[in-house]
């Protein structure tokens, strides 16, 4: 019996039945119909506290989700419990949009300009071509992969950093603390997609901030915890950064009067950078349900350790 | 002799340059140098009116632009001239960028998250992908097909609207004025590149307008003259369009007490979705040149009676 759970009904219900199409042969059930003992495999985001509890005969949960911070900070998620998160599933291609969406309108100045609407301002900014801008991506796994690619074939210059080193075609690829140090101080765009781990949490602060150059921009579309708010909010008054585009936060929803809200230089979206697309996940969680009755590997295993 | 003029001296300065670099054997010369009867080229952008009238000798302009309508309107142009307009120059590349970001923002909601966080509201939009999004380019000439190409090439559902039929793969091409509706009736975004022209004056009424889906965006890249400016303001303000992002004006600088400064769905650029770039630019106009000293064919002629 495969439990499907969701805080949305509705939700719940869509899933369950591109589930049961695509894998009539087993039973998938919402939790008003779950009988808790029976639950083999759980497929959920957000399941309320203590219910893991309940599943003695759980073998595995699958993250409906490719994030998966919260999930293993539950008290109730059994240290043994395999857990699948999801890669990609449509996400890698939704991260491209929104950090090019930041990166072109940084390019072509469309933020000053829109600055320059505010007060009526007709004035020409000097123009830049793609190859005049150097971004850099914190993240390399599968969605900060295809980011850096994809920024690279439109004709940026490119470089990017993770935990482990990487080797990119046409991405200049960094790691470790020298490494970091490296990116800031020449990317004029810092585009994180980094997840929130015990390593990355507070990465983006004052000191790491400054470390970029004067003007630069900044894209969280990782995690919320992985920057300093008033950080960003100091230096962005101080004129040493110019423009932030953030999708996640310390607290969400972003609190009704935080000062981020109102700040002319900040873009705020209510984390949908990179949304869970049921159709591909479902297809993604199928193949892993296969995979495990037929004893075969099965990739997405989160690494506690790591966080992901 | 050659005289390169613009109303920006430094500008001058710098394609005088350009030009001696690239053609040594000729002699490139600004206003202040010109022996007036003796220039047989000219190479211009806002050449001061009566000016032409000077020049006995002047076989051929080269307008250092793709818009050649103010410069036709001119009646110091002799009839029998011909006058060259630059043909890409650069120019499709950064108007495929300035209608991209238009685009991609309108795909990811990002005008109606920017909306929402006026009001500190975090309200997650239902996702769209690229191909969810209609898009209807007006102009297919080199730099619209450019754009044409490019969105289709992001996944979206192109259609294309010119004077006359074209063939362009994976665009659906029309023309004509029935083509036009048939454009219209369905464009999610309509993203225009058109030349002013005798027939393309005014080509945006309330009616045209009137006939895009509801909460569509318009995007204008062409010429100010081509849209009714009055017609936009009462069609977002009674919600049958959704945004705009206009580079172009009736009047321009556009006027700094004109309510479309102010207006919280339009962005507005100072026209400068694409700039003539001076390095291209001069590549192309010394190449024509070469080619009319060797007798041969040129590209870029301008067709009086199109306007183009």
């Amino acid at each position: 019996m495969i439990l499907v759970h969701t805080p949305n009904p509705k939700e719940v219900a869509a899933y369950l039945e591109l589930f049961r199409a695509a894998m009539p042969e087993r039973q998938f059930v919402d939790l008003e119909h779950a009988e808790l003992s029976a639950i083999r495999h759980l497929v959920t985001w957000g399941l309320p506290d203590g219910l893991l509890a309940e599943m003695p005969s759980l073998e595995a949960l699958f993250a409906l989700g490719a994030g998966v911070d919260k999930l293993l900070a539950r008290p109730d998620l059994p240290a043994d419990l395999p857990v699948y998160r999801l890669l990609d599933g449509g996400m890698a291609a939704q991260m491209t949009e929104y950090i090019r969406y930041g990166v072109l309108g940084y390019q072509r100045n469309m933020d000053l300009y829109r600055r320059q609407q505010a007060t009526g301002q007709w004035r020409m900014l000097a123009p830049r071509l793609p190859s005049d801008i150097r971004v850099g991506v914190l993240g390399l796994g599968e969605i900060g992969a295809a980011v850096a690619r994809s920024l690279a074939a439109d004709g940026y210059q490119v470089s990017g950093w993770s935990r482990s080193p990487k080797d990119i075609r046409a991405i200049r690829c960094l790691h470790g603390e020298s490494g970091l140090t490296q990116l800031l101080v020449d990317s004029q765009v810092l585009a994180c997609v980094l997840p929130s781990t015990p390593d990355t949490r507070g990465l983006l602060n004052r000191q790491r901030l400054e470390t970029l150059p004067q003007g630069a921009m900044l894209i969280n579309a990782g995690r919320g915890d992985l920057l300093d708010q008033d950080a960003l909010l100091a230096l962005l008054d101080n004129g040493h950064l110019r423009c932030a585009q953030l999708d996640v936060f310390t607290e969400e929803p972003l609190p009704a009067d935080h000062p981020l809200w109102r700040h002319p230089a900040v873009a705020i979206t209510p984390h949908v950078a990179a949304i869970t697309l049921r159709q591909p996940s479902v297809e993604q969680i199928v193949r892993r349900l296969r995979q495990l009755a037929a004893g075969q590997a099965v990739d997405g295993l989160v690494e506690r350790a790591q966080g992901y």
